[in-house]
């Protein structure tokens, strides 16, 4: 029984949305390994890796860890993990799968290393790289000398540089796209040219990023994309002109539950439902709204508390209580992680899949 | 094993803010129902009641049916149950325990009607009053004429009435918090005087809110406050001069996991560890921080991606990479929301308690 507020998944958009990036990653001769913190479910990732993906991405341990369970065998954490306790399980889990970690620094790699030793397994790592986020990642400077330091570390096997230039949300139009994704791709392909100087075995330049991955891909000497939420993609992925309405596979249908005015109407999901988080230097989320409501393009979804939406409407309508709209989500990773499953349709039916790495932040 | 990020609760903290709200609902002589939509946690919503709170409160009949199976057995639906489907689940629940819900429209209430009367339950129903907020809610103007079309339907009984004044977030004054409280009040005891002389057994007169409990609670005439978040507070109350720091009793514990640069650290919580979303009006968060760091009260957690947040620091630090900070949430409803459990501690030792009702928003 599909009670709203719940996610809709268009199985043919989605399809569409995999080949699509599939297609991208082989025109531009570069693997790709998709995030699957945007929908944390294991069949998902699985048709990624049937149309040709060569692995995944996580963001940690416990998503590793259910996708591993579920079969997949070769995954990377694009993360520094440096509590111990995570170590050993990051550790225990290379002994049975392909794993590759990230690490920033050199008291992450010498635990990872100790770890890798205790366990004898040889854990393959990758150096992030900062390319502009001012998140984790080490300053490309900074890049050969710790990557010389990590390689001389017993355990590991640094064989790749990984970087994600979130900052690309500044802008909204496709040219400062373009440029974004070919500055971080022509970023971390110096930085691998000097580490490989140095002696350095670089094998994996790899970049993230839905919005810049067409871009980014086609600088000579990456050769790795990690893009997560072009599986379903989002309002903000539409406000950036990256895919249209149609490309949005992943929508919440939600109840009218009250129409007090003739200009507002208030649907059955609110924060707990929609994530709340956008990038930086989006418009004001009053104007824009918490998200695309589709079939009344001039509605907004300007306020929202736990368990209620509030619609400003434009103009007269024929909504009534009990009706139901598809809004979709600003930003959809973190919308599917509220939920604890998601419905998938052909058009007719209809099937329900857990949202197996759910809530998985440890 | 208390992996990071989790959610750390001081069960002396707790205790000291579930009886400071039952004494003050004693005081002011009326009934306490609280919201436990702050911490979707059955043995929570137990120690409420020991101490005196009459029954609980809930938003979706989700939440309701999670908590009857954990043994409440007096609970209301502040929410307007539309659609068939959870109609028939309110109505179901009601034939084994105490049960209201809230009505707003004429529609839902005649469908609430049809479906008691089918069930053969006599349903108590509260009107829900619009006061300031602009969200779900009749006009006062217009409550005795729907109240008293209410009263006519068979099935139903008709109450009470409720509010909730969630504009007083506008602002962060406590002059501001008294003015709001008590005009919540003198609003809806002003509402239920009208409906009482047009013959309507308005019993129930409720109002909601943490900030505003203490001002609206003696207003004569209400019978009843609804808060929720003050059994663990957080840093918006914190903003709002509603309790202090101490009274905090919900943290989240994250590790560092990277040191970029002297003046900044990432910890391993981001927006699918700290909800994002916060009442209108607040400060940026840029300058607010998404929650308060415990210890550091001159850092700020100013950025967030999902699994990353980057706090920025003011001055010389001697944190390393793998330490613990315990960091006080903007808003902890929608925090707890997207965790599965949280530990419990005495100070000495940890009691996980599974969130049942996280997700619970059908």
């Amino acid at each position: 029984m599909m009670e709203t507020p719940y996610v809709l998944i268009r199985q043919d958009a989605v399809e569409r949305n995999i080949a699509k990036m599939a297609a991208l990653a082989a025109e531009n001769g570069v693997k790709l390994r998709p995030h699957v913190k945007t929908h944390k479910m294991p069949h998902l990732a699985e048709l990624q890796l049937r149309a040709g993906a060569c692995g995944i991405t996580v963001a940690k341990v416990g998503e590793a860890e259910v996708m591993a369970e579920h079969g997949i065998r070769d995954l990377f954490i694009a993360y520094p993990i440096v509590v111990p306790s995570k170590i050993e399980r990051a550790v225990r889990l290379a002994r049975n799968v392909r794993l590759s970690v990230g690490v920033d620094s050199l008291e992450g790699a010498q635990a990872l290393s100790r770890e890798a030793e205790a366990q004898g397994v040889e854990l393959p790592v990758r150096l992030e790289i900062e390319t502009g986020l001012r998140r984790t990642g080490v300053e490309p400077e900074s890049a050969v000398r710790l990557g010389l330091e990590i390689a001389r570390l017993p355990g590991l096997r640094l064989d790749g540089i990984f970087t994600y230039k979130g900052a690309v949300y500044k802008g909204a139009a496709t040219l400062d796209l373009k440029a974004a994704g070919k500055e971080e791709g022509e970023l971390i392909v110096a930085v691998a040219g000097e580490m490989r100087r140095a002696g350095l075995a670089i094998e994996h330049v790899s970049v993230g990023s839905t919005p810049t991955a067409a871009y980014a891909a086609g600088v000579p000497g990456v050769t790795e994309i990690r893009p997560g939420t072009y599986i379903f993609n989002d309002a903000m992925q539409l406000r950036l002109g990256v895919c249209t309405q149609e490309e949005c596979a992943a929508a919440v249908v939600v109840s009218v539950v009250s129409i007090p005015a003739p200009d507002r109407i208030v649907v059955d999901g609110g924060s707990k439902t929609f994530a709340t988080d956008v990038q930086p230097n989006q418009p004001p989320l009053q104007l824009c709204g918490f998200g695309t409501i589709v079939g009344y393009p001039d509605a907004v979804l300007e306020r929202m508390n736990e368990e209620h939406g509030v619609i400003r409407m434009s103009g007269p309508h024929s909504l009534s209580i009990g009706d139901t709209l598809s809004i979709i989500p600003n930003h959809i990773c973190s919308t599917i992680n509220l939920h604890d499953a998601v419905y998938m349709t052909d058009g007719r039916n209809f099937q329900r899949y857990d949202i197996a790495a759910r809530g998985r932040v440890q």
